[in-house]
Order: C-alpha cells, then structure tokens, then sequence
C-alpha cells in the first residue's frame, strides 16, 4: 500500500517542567498568589505546583538554585512499551544518563539530555491527582476545583528551549523523541533554522527549540501556562500591573501558533508566558509552515513586534546580561 | 422656545445599598472571598464593603438581622442645592423621616421612605475612597487595585424592590426623586404595571419596581454588582458552583435592559445579581420602552425564561416561604 | 513490560458529515450567512461546505431531502496502512458495504455503517484546501481567511447520534474503529449505557452515541461547530434571535465535557450546536467518567437543564413529531 | 447652602462626526463592510451612516474631499432651552456662525467653531431612528438589528481633535460648552498641558483635546466607535489584519481612560479607533486625573507604549507628511 513510514508515536504529551529561581519565596509567590496553581507538595528545596485542569498531580517543579535557569523537563510516553522504545532510541544516541526510581508521583523514570544539554525524563506510569476534601470540584471531570484566585490557570502548557545548535535538537526531538514538527522559522533562503516548533498531540507546540544567541547552552526562553480564554490573558496583564510584574510583551496575538500571549518575567528572573488559543493540529499528514525574514513580521499577527530582549534574554542571563526583571512581587 | 418641562437631575448616582443578612459570617464570606469585594469598615453589627472601582469608600453595608432583606438605599444628589430641592420635595410628599449625621463616610444625610416603606437616604458630601499602602492601583484613574481575588467585582450597581403598588412608587421615583423612566412591563393593554427601571445616569436603570405578589411590604427582589465584562459572569457561574452557592438563573441575557446577568442566593437568603453589558441611554428624550403579555418572553433575550421564583421569591421571605437559598457557603 | 494492550490509534479524526435537508435554501444560508461558512463545491443536490480554520476541503455536506437527518460520517485514517487495518476490522465486524472512488476531495474510501445503521466512510488520501486569490488569509498557517461574516465558525467538530443500542455501537467505535472512550451516561446503577462520547484526538468527543427513546434507527443527535471563544457563542445566540433560528438550549456550560454550547435547530430541522471550550484529554491511560441519576443534573454544569425535547427530538424526527423548528430563516 | 456654582448641563451627548476622505469608496467599505455600519441617507458627496445600537438615525458622515479630515463635529443638547444657552454663550465668546435649517435628520443647527477653528455644531430636535423592515430588532429596546458584518460596532463613540492651544480649546469645552472635565496630561510641573478630555455624559469622554505638535490647525486625531466588549476589539483586528487595513497601535490597554483600544487609518487616511470598556464617571464632583513625565508611560496599562506616529500623524497630514496609511482596503 503506502511506503510512507508511519510516524513514532511513544511520546503521549509534555509533562513538567522544573524552574530553577534565586528568589524561591517570591517565585511562589508568583505561581500561587498571582497565578493561582496549587502546591502539592515541598520536598528539599522544591516546591511542586499545579494548576487546577492538571490531571498529574504536579506539572511544575521550582526548585532554589543560584541562577535561574531550566532544570528538568519532563515528557509521558504513551505506554510502558512506548517507554522503554524512546529509553532505546535515546541511549542509541548516545544521549541516555540512566534511570531514577525516585520521581515524585512518578514511576520509573528515565534521564536524558538533548544535544543540547538540556536534562530532560521519561516515563509512563504516575498517579493521578485525586483531591483531598475542599479541594474537589463541583464536577466529576475536573480533576480540582477551580479558586477563582489570581489567573487562575488551567494547566501546565509548554517550553520554549535555546539551543546553540536548532537542527540537531530538532532532528532529537523529532527522530529520537517522536515529535511532530510544526512550525519553523528559517532565514538565508530557509538554510538557517532560527527556530522549531514541535508536538506530540493536537496542541499547536510543546516544545520550541530556538537559536541562543549568546552561544551559550541549556537555557530557558520561557515556561508557557494555559488559561481557557483571551479575557483571562488580558485579566493576568492586569493583575501582574497590579503587582510590579515586568511584563515583557503582549497581550497580543502570535502569528505562528496563532495564540493569543502574555511574557513576563517572574521574580527569579525566568520568563513566563500565560497562553490560550492557538490553533490545533489534527491532520497526520499536517505540513510543517516556514516563516522567513519577509514574512516573520516580528512574531506577531497584530500588536507591537517582539521587542529586542526577546531575542536576547534567557536564563540563566548571559554573563554580561543583568536579569531582565522588574521588582520583585510585592503581593500586599 | 420649548414649554416641554426640563426633568429634574438632582440625584447624581445611586450610592449603595445595605443588605440584612441572618448569616453574617457566611454573608460576609460570599462578598469578599467569593465576589471580590473588600471591607473598609466595621462598625457593630455591620461591615461596609466596596468593589474595587467603586470611587465612594464603601457602596455596600451588610448588617446581622434576624431576616435577611433591605436596610437602607442610598442616593447621592448632585450638588448641596439639589440635595436641599430633593428633601423638600420628599417632605412635600409626608415621606420624610429626618437628617442624620452619622452616615459613615457621608456627610448630612436625609433619610425617607419610599410609599412602599423601604427605607432610603439622600446625601450630597462624602469621603472619597483613599487607597491605604498596599491596596492603591498601578492606576492613578483607578480607586483601589484590582486584587484578582474571586470575581473581582467592579461596583455596585443597582437595586431591584418590589413593591404593593407600582404606579406609586414608580411615580415617586420619578417625580419626587427625578429618576428617568426607562422600561416598563405592563400587563392587561398597558392598565397593569408590573414593573418599572428607572435611572439617574446612562446606565440603564439604577432602581426598579417589580409588583410583590404576596402583597408585602418594603421588600427586596435583588442587588445588583457590576462587573466589567460576560467572561467574569461566566466565571462567577464556575466560582459559585465550586463553593456551594444556590444559582436560581443565568448566566443569561435578558431582553429588557439587555444585560448579561446570573442571580444567586447569598447565605443569608438575598437575591444577588452578577450583571454586566446593557444599552446606556443618552437621548433626553428616551422614550421608555413597553414590554407587555405578548413579547415579555420570560424576560430573557436567549437563554431559559427566568424560573418561578423569580417571580415569588424575595426577601424577608413570605411567612409560608423557605429561604430558598441553597447550602450555606464553604469557601474552603 | 506491560502486558496492557496498547489502544488502536488508526483514525486521525473526525473527516465530515453530511446533513439532509427538506429545506436546503434556507439551510444554505444558514450555514453561510448566519453561521459564516464557506461553499467551495456544489454537485447535484449537494453542497460542500468549510469553515475558515478547517485544513480539508470541505467538512460539511449537506443535501437535498424529503426529511432532516444525517447522510454520511466520514473519519479519515491515520495513515494508509491505517486505513487498511480498519477496512479489515470493519469487514471482519461484517458491517463494510465496500469502496467509493468518487468522494469529492478524498481519496479511495470504504464505506460502512454502524450497528445502528449510520451510513460511514473511511478514507486516507485527501486534497489539502488551498485558497484561491481573495479568500487567502494574511497568516501563513491559516487555510483560508476570516471573514467576519456571522458567528465565523471555524471548523466542524462533531456529530452526537442516536442509537437503539449504545452499548453495541460504543463498542464498535472503541473496538472496531479505535476511538477512545471518554465519558458516559448510565443509569440503574450502571447497568443501562444512556450515553457514551469518544475521540481519537485530544479534543473532548469527535462522536457521542445517545438511547434513541424513539426506538427508531441511524438518526442524528446533532452537529456540532466550533468557535474560539464564549464570546462568539454569545454572538451567535445574538445573531440566531435576530434572523429567527430556534434556539433550543444555551448558551450555557455543560458538565459533561465542560464545554459552551448553543444548540439551535437549522431551517430543515437537524440540531446543530455551537461550541467552545471543554477539557482535552491528554492522557494515555485516561479513565471515562461515568454520570449518573443523582449526578447528571441535566446535562449542565449551570444554567438551566437541557429541556425535554432535548432528549425527544431528533431527525429524522419520529412519525408522531413535528419538526420542533422555528420559523425558517430570513437573512434579510 | 452651598456657594459651588453647579455645572451647566445644556450639551447631553456627542452627536455626530463628519470625515472627509479623498477615497470615498474605499472608506464606505472599510465602515460598512468591516466595521459593520449601515449607510441610511446618501446626499450629494456625503454617506450617512450609523451603528445598530445608535439611537440617532445617523452618527458618522463621510463626505469626499482632496484631503483626508475631520468636517463638522455635533452636539445634542439637553432641551430646546439648553440649546439656546449655549448658542447664547458661543455667541458671547465670539465663536457662533449661525443658523442651518438643512442638517439631515436634525432640526434647527446651531454652527460654531472651537478656538482652534474645528466646525462644530449643536442642536436638540432630531428624528429617531426608525427601523425598516427587514433591520428591525428582536428585541423592542434596540434599535436596529445586530448584522453580524464585521465587526459590529455598536456606535459613534467621540472624537480626539489636535489644537495649537490646547488650554483655550479644552477651556472652551468646559466653560461655554459646559463639559465635564476628566483627565489631562500636563507636562513641565504641569504647565504645558499637553492634552484634556471631556464629557457631557457618565462614559469617559467625548472629545479630547491634544497638542498639535505640527502647529496647524484644525485637525483631526481620530473618531472612535464603540463594540461591546473586548473580545470584539481583537476579533476587529483580525479583520483589519485579514483586509490590509494598517494597524498603528492595540489591541491594548490605555491607562488614562483605561479603555480597550485599537487605532487603524481607514483608506482615506483618518485614525479611527474601535474601542471598549473604560472607566465611568459618576461623582458630580469628580476630581480629573492629571498624569505627567513620569507617569505618563506611552499612554499604556499595559502593552507596548503608542507609537511615535500617534504624536505626528494626523489629519490632514502635516505638508511634508506621507499618508501613513496602509494599502487600500479589498474587501475581497
């Protein structure tokens, strides 16, 4: 019939991310009080969150640390043989570190690192978030209630990675993890891959995997956060004016990924995005868009284009770089 | 020139409205954690509230009671001459009760009823809301910071009343107080008013009269708190489900007024309605708009017609009538 | 490893659907005046319809008739391999009818039918729309451009049919076609499926099956369309009540699924929703939820409960019943 | 009582605007078919045309002419007596021209012009605007029915006129034509009023007054029209996005006015805003806010700060200054 290989599907979706912050009370702060998730659990010096339509029980680790930065990232595969599929591909590369049996709420869990050194895990088996009393919803699917506090955001979305080198880490995370290539921006008559965007289910990305600038490795462009709706966006943008939050840029509307965004630097330094919209991927033949210098319009559809410190603030900064960040949150 | 009658624009705004509540402690919860509001003052058995764009200090006393119900409906006049012109005419009309001089936050204070016996005040002077540290806007516009906390209400709004006799009141709205007549439900070829809104701005109505079908006296239908978009109606739907609170309609829009609305039953048994959109009125020469048998439609533009107890409950409660709220609220 | 089977993952997602009109004129502008989809092909009593944001050609088809029901459900396949292991499974169920090679803008496609005896078709091959000059959008990654004409869905959704027996077509689809299961209706202590939702995407349900109470076979539930956001939903209601579109039920939010709805009935009769929002599933190991008497409330997570005809009408309606329709449309 | 003259309350509301444009074609389009107006009387070069919830038969008139412009701006006084005071009064300060019989829908005109040389006009008598069958509303309170074109721009909001002084233009307003003053920036220890704006009515303002940095004389900043919420401003800008119409600043938010904004030059050339929510003013002793350097930042809540063209661009277009236009509206 076809020869056309059918692609890899082992990867069942992003999973967590962990921050790394220099100001932990007041990146908590940040994620609780502005953004609404809900610790779940402290352990060392990590705190592990969740917003309320999570069905793990935590999708973001912050962790104290000098810098700020990117520490783990963390991808569900599909099933315990699509598991240990992607253990044999990635030690195949030559990338494997090893398993840790010792993953919170999580089963066996397999670390990794992509070409670029950032520390990434896999595994299949977790347990579901079950609500303790008074903080179950009203309904039977949802896996917590929803507080009504600050954003008030649905859940962990994605991560945005620089990398020095794009086509390795985006040929890793296609051919070795099993992503789906999205979007991609390419400049010199498309031979130089400024950035790629992929994913594993019907959301638009994620993972981004973008050219650092800096020369520099493992950093973090931003963690991004769901929220159902534009009017919460513009509500967040609100809220972060009312306490000291830099925002960066938005809310305003991407041209790829067609989602309506929101940056802003949380006090540890890192760069947060809070995200909605966006257009959905379900074509499994879905040709993969390319913007180039003509048409790249700044990254926006409409709204001012991204400024500069887009394309050149990342964490941990640069050694000459001072953290990007307004005051730290003050949330009276 | 013209010999058509200028109206009377001595009343400037509605100014707030004191709820009794057998409940305070849960009354008190749903206004704060759950609608957002923030209390400024406490003064035996009251508490005053405020939304966070309301410019007076407080638009909202909530006071222990044996019944819930209305206490007190604040007017303030335009100017220290409208206020003198108003007091007579109420004292013209033998509804009159005397000054006050201990209005927190207003200055003289004339206080009367309305011929259905809810009792009302007229002021001129008060207290701007000042901010204290750690509560002011990023906003210098703006009164107080948004908080982010529940539905974040903007202000209070208005008042809905029933009354015995509607002709009577309406016409005391209208003559002796000056408000502007703008919708009407009017039964049996127009003979019938069932229904009258009536303002002193471009708001729709700040006020209306709604017949009492159990033919009580000085009794509540609602009040009304302003929110600024349908996206936090939609949103206090979700938050007062999650903590328990009885919602007897919407989110919805109406067909007169066209506002987008969603009532509940705070704990303490009154009728509150989270309320925005609707047309603002501008011409002078608004003609009211008549609503009759035919094309009443439930009073809803889409949306389910508006249950029974629209039309029976109210607060105090008729002697045979069970507080109709649902279970008292647990915010967690 | 692990011995539990990994799911069938040979249908992409929901292709199409065809609906059959008494009325197709009215129905027609239904679709493009009120509802803002685009005609891109007609062939005898058939048109082919798009919205702005689908990447197929056309995902609605909609046909002359002597009554309202619906045609055919087409899924397309994950790959081609994928097709032909569902043709074989679907053959082996003894429910194939055979190949079609005249299915406009699809490739080669095996046409089947459900236990209930709905008319389906399966194919893998299938033209990507491309925009001709003045409907191209001024986003690189949009198939077509957004008009602003009416509600501007963007793209198909779903279908929810009825079936004399659930249990025996909700497992055809998890069995034969490989859909997952997501959340069910069942009554008596579980014993008596009332109702069942599937994907094969991360979107909530691409097919509900619901008891026919009518006892009859192969009719429609309803289609549904998808906007962005709650807002066009409103919009929509605003613009159905304007153009005299029966609106059945909603705007309002369901429990099951979590989404916005609008359900209204097109000039020939079928149901068709408008629908926003709602939980994705990302999970591989996702357990359905499962509704009962005491918990299902309607149908509603607020707002009233879905009304009777809700689970009465349906099309072709029964002998006894009277197309429920409003008057048919006038766009003026 | 009280010695505090009261305000003169003679204007009631912002009546109407006239612009001109050298591409009368193209402008027609861009109000009818994307911003969703009606056109209700064409009279030599002129278009009349309204919003469906303007309750004056028409609000906005293009006229053709060699550059792009503002014609003549309308009040609507409060009564037949107010009328005459003010003409009194613009008579008095020198500004009056005199009577006209012929303004198309509105009685007897008073024409003026401010000390800055912008046409204005007042009057009270006015036709009501009657809908045709066909446009009439479902619901009796609206005027005309919702289309569902575009962006569906509910109505003629204000205009923002530029002024060589801006103290005597904003000092007019509030004396002789007895607006409301509400918010200014003053620069240099506010000496140097850089601009004011004013109302008659509880929405923010209705005109605004800004330096005209050019030094010329009766120009025009931009005219602004109303939607009911947000999500209709961003829904605007795909529109203008997918239609080549240039975007110059927004979708965002302003921080005097706190407004929702997004400001496009229409094919003719003029800056017109589409526009929601903002703060009301209902204190009748409402203290303006006065912003400065410092605090001041772009004119923004949040979002990037208005660009350098919003200070330089305006209409007619200083001599040395292009048209900053965008390509001419297609509608496709």
């Amino acid at each position: 019939m076809s020869d056309r290989r059918e692609p890899i599907r082992d990867i069942a979706h992003f999973g967590y991310a962990e921050l790394l912050t220099p100001k932990p009370e007041a990146t908590e702060s940040y994620f609780t009080d502005l953004l609404g998730m809900e610790i779940v659990r402290t352990e060392g010096d990590s705190i592990f969150l969740r917003g309320w339509g999570d069905y793990a029980v935590w999708t973001l680790r912050v962790t104290a640390s000098d810098s700020p930065g990117i520490g783990r990232v963390g991808w569900r595969a599909y099933s315990e043989d699509a598991l240990h599929r992607r253990v044999a591909a990635i030690e195949e590369a030559g990338l494997g570190i090893g398993w840790d049996n010792d993953n919170p709420d999580r089963g066996p869990t397999y670390r990794f690192q992509d070409p670029d050194g950032h520390r990434m895990e896999i595994y299949y088996e977790e347990n579901k978030y079950r609500a303790p009393e008074g903080m179950k919803s009203a309904l039977r699917n949802q896996p917590m209630r929803y507080s009504g506090r600050g954003a008030g955001v649905r859940r962990s979305d994605h991560v945005a990675l620089l990398a020095k080198d794009v086509p390795a880490n985006r040929a890793f995370a296609e051919e070795t993890l099993g992503l789906q290539l999205r979007e991609q921006i390419r400049f010199e008559n498309g031979e130089v891959e400024i950035g790629s965007w992929l994913s594993s289910t019907a959301m638009h990305h994620e993972i981004a995997y973008v050219r650092d600038n800096a020369g520099m490795n493992g950093r973090l462009h931003h963690f991004s956060l769901w929220v159902d709706n534009r009017e919460d966006v513009l509500r967040t943008a609100d809220i972060f004016r009312e306490n000291g939050i830099f925002i960066e840029a938005g809310p305003s509307k991407h041209n790829n990924s067609q989602a309506f965004y929101l940056y802003s630097y949380e006090p540890g330094g890192n760069r947060v995005e809070v995200y909605t919209s966006g257009f959905m991927v379900f074509a499994p033949d879905f040709e993969p868009v390319i913007w180039n210098e003509d048409n790249r319009d700044g990254g926006v559809y409409w709204g001012a284009k991204l400024p500069e410190s887009f394309s050149t603030y990342a964490t941990p900064p640069a050694p000459d770089q001072a953290m990007a960040s307004g005051p730290v949150v003050d949330p009276h």
